[in-house]
């Protein structure tokens, strides 16, 4: 097979984040390569003559004589023909016609189309692909997820929104967002691929030349599709119509954006003045050729830039919707590119996953940073309860007195103690009312179970 | 109400495409105006008093007196109160709050945060704007698609790819690609509108305010969603998982790609040199105004130029997926333009309606290009034949009679009628296989048979 | 003049961020809405007629006479017309056309089309409301901005790489980087408007009819164009290139990157856990319906939420640039929308002027932050300077010092100091060199100067 | 060094694109791929220590010895390297650093930080990329194009907007739009190109390190960069300003816009009604698999779809633009994408010079779409001097003359002289004029002048 030199490579998936990787390479190359693409385009053309023998139309023996010419195809052979006729199917037909005999070679790409091949093969291939490599590689980062959440469901946080301490949380809690967020696309992902169809519908889609052969075209596409697993769209045209593999890369791409907030989260928890999680970092392992100091959120700088690089492409997706009439030919070349959305959320779950398990969560850290949070996150408590018990104005007497507690440097709960006009108020607390003004640490709602019943939910996935 | 002079307001859509439509102003702004907003937020608030009221946390009594004044509050005071203390929800809860007396004041907005009211409220909003709106308006125009495809389900028409003329087609069949599509999108939206969310976990979403007064937080959510009609994500922090909007939105835009891909494949049957449809065009209308002979497809490019504006816009809510920790507040003047998106496909829908439903189709001038092609469209069944009887060669024979029948301007059926080498395989063709390459128009396959099993397919939509 | 309640507006633009303030409205009215679309196109047709009049063409009389009427047509009028005949510039024609006498009737829009006068208008209103609005407002932010870099060009703060505390630099740096950024986008923007274009080539562009009047309707052309302060395209058809519009926009949301990315540092800079800055809180303010001690960076959070929304809308401008021959239509509708992108960017300036200008800086807390950056800011020196002096392996030497330093929680300038085989090469150290390690706030380097460069060259701007 | 087997990559480009041409793999890796990158990060460090030798900083014999180590190192070793210690540049460093003298090592790298290295090695990279493959490329493009529109200068074609007959151009008219576009944009890529900048002002753009040795390292920088060839930026962080690439991106997607049109106008051109211009067909080319007639326009379908895929991945650089203080590293791997849309824009336009040079232009068939439209034709020239000869109502009475010449399938010419209430105006009308309505072939303007002027403005590019 032609080779090239890897860092001659112009795609940063090939040279950087794949290409140089053997294990990638073994399990990606199957679905996502060129080799992939003509290797399933081989297999369509097998599961027609199959369905041909099944359907009697022609003998088993010639199946078996096409079957065997189509094993022995080699990318490489194809690409020489097409070099020398310009045309990639028909390319792909000739080097299986010309190892068949006479009586077989009528019965080659006989009744179908060469996008019957290119899209059936592709809805074939990101199908299995999916299946095998990009949702086992989810599903790894989502148990890893669930095992953290699981671990910390517990461990007491200061919630944070729009960066200011909020009311508190457990860490656990915080990573079951992600569980479940990473399981409802994992779900996504799974419903959405077993959507794709194939076709064999001919070169306009109405079966114009399978009706010359068939006395029911329409229930041989699906006799065809199903001897490989696929089903048949609604109405293709030269193509299938393009919505089955737009709402895939729909799901791919809102998964990577799990991700991309995930990796978000993570790099501002890491951040010097946070410092509450880490990505393990090796001993020889350098942070920076000058600051010999660092320990960067490499890792996860790394998935949001992978996700900032491959969320725009789905416009072209949504773009390659519009196809002329029974189609014009201006998916093609773009159409070749959506395997690299496939990897590049791969690429990014691996690290993920990898850096997820490493995890290092630094819990006395996590306390210091809840104690610094403790005195104000008594206040929506404090106003929630004074509400309650009658205070006319509760939420904006507690917010002024948030401002003189800051003024002064006291904790909420003294100043409010010290408050005479609440006095009759506090008086109806309960126990525990109160307890949730003056330990805040038990002011973490249902953070525990749900992070559990979270857990639950994913476990089996 | 405040009130804005329509030519001075700076959106196309306040100004040209909504606002100067009374029919329109009126059923979109009751789910996608800030009047809207501000409606569905009461509702929220009301639900919840009902919701307390059934599980007996308050009274009857003081659930209807809420219940009551949550039906005066007008958009307009919530804003003069917000221009006050620069808080949305807490200006909205204020209007509420001063209209009830003292006992009833307490259960105001008791547990929940803002955004469990503004998620809450506009999940609702987009679930039923797309039951009373958007969807009744494809629906429509799904049904007249249906309608030109069944009536021209026999008119034969040449198949078009890259442009070229391909095998023929029938109209009818062309189509019933859209009614087939179209009724794919129709369905996706259904789906991802049911799957939207609220939420009333609170300011961090582990229930820590409603913990201290609600037995079981968890359970009480569900029962306040199911009181208007929603169900509750599968884990909030502040704000509800972007994924189910993000969902519907997807379905929204890839229906407006359908939408895109019929207006572009009318435009070009509408091009003086095809002119096989046409845009109803009024006998008082200016097509320019220098040229005045012009016809122009101004609705489908009207269409087409709607979703280039639109489409793009998918891109903010991928970007929204992203918010720090337990929220920051960078999705929420985005997330208020999400409406005009809804509204975007709306006036193009409709658009589309008004033009299909008086489509003038052109069967003469259909007939005429297909004359045109005839003597080409028979290359595909005689090559497939030939191949079939044992030709040993049949597609570059064919490819090259092409050229020659080109060159001589003959029929194909007459150059292979002449061509001696061919005789053998000619003779072994059936009456009816014959048929197909001296009469083409017989070789539109099961186009007309399919066009009438995806019109039997979506009829009940 | 038609109106519309404020709040059955869907645009967020409309209702909220500009329609509601009667000072934007004034302003940004007279470039943006619907109102000055139809006065600039009113002013294209007086140029024409001013021009024929210089030129000879038609008397000074009858050009005053077309004057006075254009001066005369109200928006409204022009759609009312539009409603009954189906097109805007026809309509717009008539409007004029009814006012003048039979003399004076044929020289209004004589030689010219519809998107002679679109097109021209626009590009005009465009660069005059980047002129008079745009530009403004971006300048006084950025003259904001140079007060607070001249004010803080000494104040110490710890750098920030990856989120990790890095080498020492003064907050006056870290705004001059906006300075900078901004200055030249101003400049971008500044450049871009000059090169908007207009045409008068007529229909398809080859000056069919003014050829029949006009000796050098070139000529003419740019007569016409420079009446109003424009210049002609390199070439157009029935419209202008559209790479001018687009430049322009690509000026005005790549302006829009570098406040997204002010918002975003300041943002972070606000974060609970560092302090460093704040936006200025109103004493009446609400931070959150429920946590009443919130201090939330929302003007921030908002022009970040603003770019997200309006940078994606530049892909309908690139999508916009492919127009079939002479044009087709599907640029209109979409091009009608380029004011929001201009008024979004107007808006996120304003809001981040009125923030910045009020910007509470904690110099304490900087300086606290600092203190705890202080033992691992020296790492980068000490490295430089060991191996500077000969040290042969100082990178990885001084990453396992810092590694000992944080292990045993001591300055690293102690571990350096109690590190034997390091004294040879800090005895080569001059007194000032050591002290850039004992004293890391003097490791500034040209902090302070450049910030003050920075802001001188941008001064007069 | 390490390679990969072609069709085992994932991206199209490597492996279809660009890793199978021998050509543009020699050349295009120069400058765009990794080995490029590796290549230009050593060209910094060599500058490095010549600066240092003129600034008699180091000996010129230190630099020469790091000269020739900096020449020896190669990309797999430096792979081999960062695989050990996880940062890319320490690893080259590294690399160079073990092959001088401990009298040299001292100054490999001194004073400067990673992304010194980096940001300034790609902007060079860019730079002199673009001046040696993209803008070659493009300005023989320009030149095909050029000499086409001198050609078909006066070749009169039917105008089209709307996709319907408008007035008459000229084919080379019709070029010469393309002519001027793609000659603007190569100027604005020459503009650009000349704006990207480097630095050498350390870890967080201060100078920290480069002070300790370096009286002014300002002025240090600028003679670094002038020793390359390049500028500094105005400001600097770890990381340049993202605008100066981003401008550049900017020029560059908008001129693939341009290359786009051009095709989609081609496309249209090459319809089967239209069939104008004809992409050259080798005599062995198959055009579909089955449809042996069928001659498609692959290479124009090949660049439009090379647009869709290519257009959205600015969106990455619009968002890179947003780096958190003195920058995250979440632009990394997106930033190494950058390359691959320098090689889009490459193929695309290689792709379109190839099939532009053999364009066939069918000038009967162009004459035969004229004269369809011929009667149509004149309808804007009779109702201009209608209306300029005093006809009080002159486009609508031309309008319902259309309709009228259309119902009875007359010419206009025909119709007009046979209408008795036009007869006062018509005698009024000179020859030259009268001859516009019956030979509207005379009417292209000044279709043939444009064309020459547009051509003669840009032959020296």
């Amino acid at each position: 097979m032609p080779k090239i030199e890897l860092f001659d490579c112009i795609s940063p998936l090939d040279y950087r984040y794949y290409g140089g990787n053997k294990k990638y390479v073994r399990e990606l190359s199957e679905y996502f390569s060129e080799k992939a693409k003509v290797k399933y385009q081989l297999r369509v053309e097998e599961a027609l003559v199959k369905t041909f023998a099944k359907k009697k139309i022609c003998s088993r023996a010639i199946a078996n004589e096409i079957s065997n010419a189509v094993r022995r195809v080699k990318p490489e052979e194809v690409y020489a023909e097409e070099k020398r006729i310009k045309h990639d199917i028909r390319a792909l037909v000739n080097c299986i016609r010309k190892r068949v005999g006479k009586k077989a070679r009528p019965y080659v790409h006989l009744t179908i189309t060469s996008y019957d091949v290119v899209d059936t093969a592709d809805a074939l291939r990101y199908k299995e692909g999916t299946e095998k490599v990009i949702l086992p590689s989810l599903k790894l980062l989502e148990k890893t997820l669930i095992k953290i959440a699981k671990r910390e469901a517990k461990t007491v946080q200061v919630g944070r929104t729009h960066g200011q301490f909020a009311s508190p949380i457990t860490f656990g809690f915080a990573m079951a967002e992600y569980v479940d967020r990473l399981g409802n696309r994992i779900n996504a992902i799974e419903a959405a691929k077993n959507g794709l169809v194939g076709k064999s519908s001919g070169a306009v889609g109405a079966y114009n030349a399978s009706s010359i052969f068939l006395a029911n075209p329409v229930e041989f596409e699906n006799a065809l599709l199903k001897e490989i697993g696929l089903k048949a769209g609604g109405h293709s045209t030269q193509i299938t119509e393009r919505e089955p593999m737009l709402d895939l890369t729909h799901a791919i791409i809102s998964a990577f954006g799990v991700l991309a907030n995930l990796a978000d989260d993570m790099r501002h928890l890491q951040r010097s003045e946070i410092a509450e999680v880490f990505e393990e970092f090796g001993p020889k392992q350098v942070g920076s050729s000058t600051m010999p100091h660092k320990r960067n959120p490499i890792s996860f700088e790394n998935v949001k830039s992978l996700w900032k690089e491959f969320m725009p492409r789905i416009n072209t997706l949504y773009m390659d919707q519009v196809s002329e009439h029974q189609r014009d030919l201006s998916n093609s070349a773009s159409g070749r590119f959506t395997a690299e959305i496939f990897v590049g959320l791969f690429i990014a779950s691996e690290k993920m996953n990898e850096t997820m398990s490493r995890l290092k969560v630094d819990r006395k850290k996590m306390n210091e940073n809840f104690e610094k949070a403790r005195g104000m996150i008594a206040a929506e408590p404090l106003y929630v309860l004074l509400a309650f018990h009658g205070h006319p104005n509760a939420h904006e007497h507690v917010r002024k007195l948030t401002l003189k507690a800051g003024d002064e440097g006291e904790s909420l709960y003294d100043t409010a103690m010290a408050d005479k006009s609440l006095g009759p108020f506090i008086a109806k607390f309960s126990k525990k009312q109160l307890r949730l003004i003056r330990d805040p640490e038990t002011y973490t709602g249902r953070a525990a179970q749900k992070t559990l019943r979270v857990c639950a939910r994913w476990k089996n996935i």
